[in-house]
This record gives C-alpha cells, structure tokens and sequence, in this order.
C-alpha cells in the first residue's frame, strides 16, 4: 500500500522538522492516516472525530439536484454572455455533466455529537491576526454558526501558513483589509520563498445587503427569496488558497471552505456551505495523487460513503479547462450548495475537509523537497501554470464574480495566480514521455483510491 | 515636430535594413508620413489614397448608436453571468460609456472612385500561403466584397510577418488549418526570434449558418433577422496580430480587422466591418506614442474627421481592464458595426486602417531595436504581460466568443497571449519612477496628437 508516512518523509528532508504543531502531524500517519487521527493544537478537544463512519445524514438527492440547476443556471447566464448559440450549446452540455452526480442515498438521521470547541480569546492566539469581526462580538456569539465558521477559517489559515512556513523557512506577510460596504479579510502571502513560488491563503468575512436578484443568482434553487424592502441581509466568509511551488516535483494545491447565509423578510435564514480541496501536480505521482486523494476520501467517508465519489466527480467536471480539453490537475473534492441534513452536520463536514489539508499535502511537499530537476522540467511546469491562469481568469466562478464586484480586493482574488507563467504556441508533449503521461490524465480522469 | 522619420531610424539599427519591401515604406515617411504615402507592393494601383480629406461619408448618429445598443446589450449579458447585481451594475456603467461616442456628423456623400485592385493570381504570390478561399472561386468572385475583403487580410499579413522577419531575423511558422463547419484559416507565429518572444499574425475566413438567435447575438441593432428555416448563412473574416518583443522598451502592438456578412431570408445582405491598432508600451516614450497615434490619425483623417477621436475614444473604453482601473495599454484605433455610408467607402477607410500597421510599429521597432535594459525593466515588462493576459482571457470579446465556440482553433485564439507573464502580489511601483509614470497613463488616458 502506497500511502505516505509523514514521519518518514519528513525524516528524510534535508530541512529539520522542528515546530511542535507540524511534527504532531507528521508522526500520526501510517497507513490508515487522516486527519482526524492527528491531535489539534487549535482546536483543543477531539472527541469529534470519535462520530462512526456509520452515521449517514445527507439527503444527496436534494442536494445534488439543488446544486444541479443552479450551476446549470449559472452556465446559462454565462452562454449568454458568449456572443453566439454554439457557445451556449457548448456550455449547456457541459453543465448537463452535473446531473450525473445526483446518485441519491438517503439515509437515517441520528442524535448529533457536538465538539466542544473552546475558548474565543484563547483560539485567537494562534491565529496570523485578529479575526475579522470583534472579538467580544465573536464571544457573545460564539454559539451562532457565522462565528463558529469564522473561527474555522482563522484556524484553517493559521494552521496551514505555519506548516508551510516551517518547510520553507520563510513567512508570510500578513495584510488585514477592510470592505467599506461590510466586513474585510485577512491575506497571508509568500513570495518567492526557498520552496514557494507564491502561496496564498486568504480569509474573507463579508457582509450587507443584496437585492432579491442578487440573492437569487446566488442560490436560486427555483426559490424567490423575500427581502425586507427589496432588501436581503447576507454574510459570506471563506478561507481559500493556491500554493505554488519552485520545484516542478511539488505540485501546486488549491482548497476553499466557505459559508454563506442570507435572511429573508420574515427573519427566517437561509444558509449553506461549500469548499474543496484539489491537487495540481506538474508530473504524475501516483504515490501522490493516492495519498492526497485517500486521506480526502477518509475524511468524507466519516460523514456519507457518497461524498467522495460525487465530490471527486463534481471536482472533475468543475476544474476542467473546456476549451483545452483537460482538466486543470488530479482534481480532489469539490462541493457547492450543502444545506442538509442540518447545520451541525454539515458544518461538521466542512471542519473534517478544513483539518484535511495539512496532511493531504505537506507530506507530499517533504517528499519532494530535494528532487533535482532540468530545465525542460521547469519549462513544462511553466506551460501548467498558464493553463492554471486560463482556468483561473476564464472558468472560476469565484474569480469573476470578485472581479465583477465593486469593491473586491483584486490583490486578493488575484494571488491565486502565480508568479511565473509561460505560453508555447501549439505545444504537445511527445508521446512516451512524462509530459504525456500527464496530458493524458488531465485528459482521461482517474480514479486514484 | 516628433514624428519619426523611418530612414534615420532604420539607419541608427545595427540590423541592416536589407528588405526592398521595407525601405520602400522605410524612406517613404516624413513629418506627414502615413501608410498612405506608401509604394505598395502587393496591392498595385495607388489611384484610391487620391480621394481628399474633405470627402465625408459617415453618418455617425447611426453607427455610434447602433455599436452602443450591441455592446450595451453585451455587457448586460456578461453581467448576467456575474452573480451578483453588483456585478451588473459595474457593467452597465462601463457600457453606458459608449454613449457618449455618438457625435453625429452628417456629411454629404460624393461618388465614390474605386481603386484598381490587380489580378488575384499575381496578388497571392505574395501571400505567406495560399488564401483560404480557393483561388479559382476569388478570381471567379473578384468584384464581391468577400474576396476582396480576403484579399486584403492575407496582403496585410504578409507585409507585416514580412516587415517583422526582416527585423528579426527569424521566419515565421506558417500553419494552415480548416473548418470542419466551413472555411479555415492561416497562423503566421515566430517564437523566441532574437527581437520578438512570439509574434502570432493570423488570418480566419470561416462560414456556416447561424441559428437566428445567435445571428442576433452577433449583430442585434434592435432588428429581427429572419433565415431560411431559421438558419443563416454567414461569414467572418479577419487578420489578428499581436507582437510580444524581448527588449521592454519595445511596445507590445496589436491590431485586427475583421468583416462579416449575414444573409437573411429574403436573400438580402447584412454586412458590416470593424477593427482597429494599439499599442501597450512597458514605459512611456512620448515620441512613439505621437508616431503611432498621428499615423492612425492621417489614416483616419482621409475618411472622416471624426473618426480618429470617436475611434481613439472607443479604444480606450474598449481595452480597459476594470478590475485594475488601467488601460491595457495607449490606444489607438477600435470601431466595430461600421456599415454606413457604403460598403465601397467602410472597406476603403478598413483599407487605409490596414495599411498603416507596418508604419505605425515598425519604425519603433527600429528605433529601440538596441536599447540596453535592467532586470529590474524585464520585471517590470513581465508584470505588464500578466495583465495583458488578464485582458485577453477576461474582457476580450473575440477572444471569449472563440474560446466558447465548440470547433474553433485555441491556439491560434491564444496565440495572442505572451511567451512569459509575471504576477507579483501588491506590485506597485514606487512614486517618480517610470514605472509610476507608465501606470499613471493607464489610470488616465491622454490624448496623443
């Protein structure tokens, strides 16, 4: 069995292994590794992770229809956009692909098991800055949903900049920003570092008021949303980032977990979450790609056996590069719109993915942290990152809908990009070579576990 | 005076200036030079630049308003497909600058002198390959505007890709690709020469049907089009460019100019031309950017004295990178729709357009061919290419339309983008430099002549 033993690889690194958080990670693998075996350091008190893979809440049927007509929706919207009907045709047919993920499981609720999840002021203190909203607010609140994610994202940030701080001996500059129409966010980026090209982890917490066409374009679900005056109240946060690597041999990763809710006239809330986290690599390694993919599918399979084969499948249809053909990495998870079976559940979910990305991805950096590698190397991977650019800038719903939007931090959409990028007119691989190996999973998507 | 007389320039460059083809338009400029005082060897007869600056053909009010309501509606539907009203609002505020591009002049039309266009067989042989259309059905066809439509797109490439490998040295890659649903095309691209990193001159003649609601999409004016069984017949041609040289102090230029026909039910014609050249310097040189906007000047001077500042407008609107507040880069010349007075006097004024190319970049080329620079300036260059690229792959509508549009050629559709890009985060240059100079242009539009 192929799966990555963190100790070992971070044993074999050149650099040392020293802080405390990471080493704790990296010593909890073996071959049933997840995260959920590994103890927190932020958030103290792990009985969570003790819920049985038995416990099946999720009605898919409804949630994957849900997210169905609204991406369709949305792919609609764009076809409009599109100057002629051979572009809507092309963009209807694709976003008939989602149907296919609607294999409906429904399964019988049971009691919840609340984490506990401790003290505000005392999980601040790991954070890279103070969160977005108030402490004190954040204190008085702490039992409402939009705090509890909140502070999800900040350790999600936290955790994640500091183990890539420690591999690459660099850090992170921290900017915090404010949104003058409500709530702002927090940027940590580094660049040109020892081992990163650029790595971006972004927190955002937003909030205001949309008009009820702004509310349904959002998650339209077939709903009219009631607004009071026209006028709906929403928050929307997240925490997402995109690592680049110098080394050809460490692929770049993705992930994103977000909440939204909206309220509606008579005070009721609608809310739902999102996210996923998805692998870029420059050459296939399949010792990788089943590693990252496994300990993505342990963390899924605690809470539905569905979500990782529907939320792989959703991740390849949603990172594919249409007019390439390809799609733009190895894929992961991908989800959008969840709402049911109940807030807890879900939200319970999305911290399982969130803990997930630490060790999805840093024993694969370790691993390859001293590969040497030629120049022809470098230049493919440079030919990559501008098919990342075409994805980001032409297909990514949360890139143009920040650039769209008055107000947005473009710095901050934008540090997804990465540093360098490199287009060959009419490149192709030749064939029997690496490069072709990996053309040809971006064309053909595997099933890695 | 600070016009750039081609000779002195060609004289200063260590390249020799070899090339009949060149010195001729090389020794041809002076402080009035245009494209217009240009022996051209592939399209014999000069009689047509005769016709007087005074004639004025145009009726403004109509083109203006009817480019306003397509893109207009354009921009609604782009901001459809971006989520939030927000989104829309930002949009529609771009489109309504289009309004204020309506100056109606109306002019008294006088008969039209056509010039000689010379034999079909004896033109081609100058062509970088043979034209798309057979040979046999152009001469057939000769007098049709078609024809000679194609005949000029494939004369203005290969005057260019000729101008440009005898600065180079290098030689253009020439690909001919076909149509499955009708036409093809020819991509002239030079990659990694000593002067340019890629330099893509492509020429498309496609044809097919239309389905009428993408017939209303294309061209929409508020009129039904009615086809047969409700299709069609349409085409579109055009000659694209964009030129990425090495040296920072060498502006990138780009320039296109297209024709489409759609044929109604009743067998009657819609057609109508659009194009246009600018360019996107690194840094501000004042004299190349008089050069290039006179010369388009004294091109569109020739057909209406409103056509330089409404087209100087219309490019700057229309190469605007909103998320960023900057112009892609100076300008120049951009129209699209234009279908009045006459087909006779659009195509002889597209003409002019197209015959400017050579004079308007080349002598820049010449003139910095060996300027030395910094890496600090390759830096700043390759900063400047990621936002090109942020440009063609958000805003640029042909670019969208073909990457949406199921069978067209990607890389020929991205060839316009750069060998390299560079995306820095927070990247802003620092007050009195040159780079604050450059950007300071590009927030605020000048006017050149």
């Amino acid at each position: 069995m192929a799966t990555i033993v963190l100790c070992k690889t971070a044993r074999t690194a050149t650099r040392q292994c020293a802080g405390a958080h990471f080493k704790s990670l990296a010593c909890s693998s073996g071959p049933l590794s997840s995260a959920h075996s590994v103890p927190c350091t932020l958030l103290p008190g792990a009985g969570w992770f003790s819920r049985g893979t038995g416990v099946r809440l999720m009605s898919y049927g409804t949630t994957g229809k849900s997210a169905t007509s609204r991406i369709g929706r949305r792919a609609l919207a764009l076809g409009g956009a599109a100057v002629v009907s051979a572009a809507v045709a092309g963009l209807v047919a694709n976003a008939s692909h989602f149907q296919r993920a609607e294999m409906a499981t429904r399964v019988v609720p049971v009691p919840e098991v609340r984490e506990q999840e401790g003290d505000i002021l005392e999980r601040c203190r790991g954070f890279m800055s103070p969160p977005v909203t108030d402490v004190n607010v954040l204190q008085r609140k702490k039992d409402e949903m939009r705090t509890r994610m909140e502070m999800l994202i900040m350790e999600t940030q936290a955790e994640f900049c500091k183990a890539l701080e420690e591999v690459d001996g660099g850090k992170f500059k921290v900017d915090r920003w404010d949104r003058s129409e409500g709530g702002g966010g927090i940027s940590c980026v580094m660049q040109d570092g020892k081992v990163f090209e650029k790595a971006g982890v972004n927190v955002s917490v937003v909030f205001g008021n949309l008009t009820e066409e702004a509310a349904r374009q959002m998650r339209s679900r077939g709903k009219v949303l009631k607004g009071k005056d026209g006028k709906l109240p929403f928050v929307a946060m997240g925490v997402s980032s995109v690592i680049h690597p110098k080394n050809p041999h460490i692929p770049t990763v993705h992930f994103n977990y977000r909440y939204f809710e909206v309220e509606e006239e008579d005070g009721s809330k609608q809310w739902w979450f999102g996210g996923g986290t998805d692998l870029t690599p420059v050459y296939i390694n399949k010792e990788d790609a089943l590693h990252f993919h496994k300990t993505l599918k342990d963390a899924c399979d605690k809470h539905h056996s569905q979500h990782y084969p529907n939320f792989k499948e959703w991740c390849d249809r949603y990172f594919y590069i249409r007019h390439r053909g390809e799609t733009r990495g190895i894929g992961g998870i991908f989800f959008d719109d969840l709402d049911s079976p109940s807030q807890e559940e879900v939200f319970s979910f999305v911290k399982s993915c969130a803990r997930t990305v630490v060790p999805c991805y840093l024993p694969i950096v370790y691993k390859h942290l001293n590969d040497s590698f030629t120049q022809e190397e470098k230049d493919w991977q440079q030919v990559r990152r501008g098919r990342y650019v075409e994805f980001n800038l032409v297909y990514d719903r949360g890139v143009k809908f920040g650039l769209a939007t008055p107000g947005s931090r473009i710095e901050s959409i934008l540090m997804s990009l990465p540093l360098t990028a490199r287009w060959e007119y009419m490149h192709e691989p030749v064939k029997g070579t690496r490069e072709a190996e990996m053309l040809d999973v971006l064309r053909n998507p595997k099933e890695w576990v």
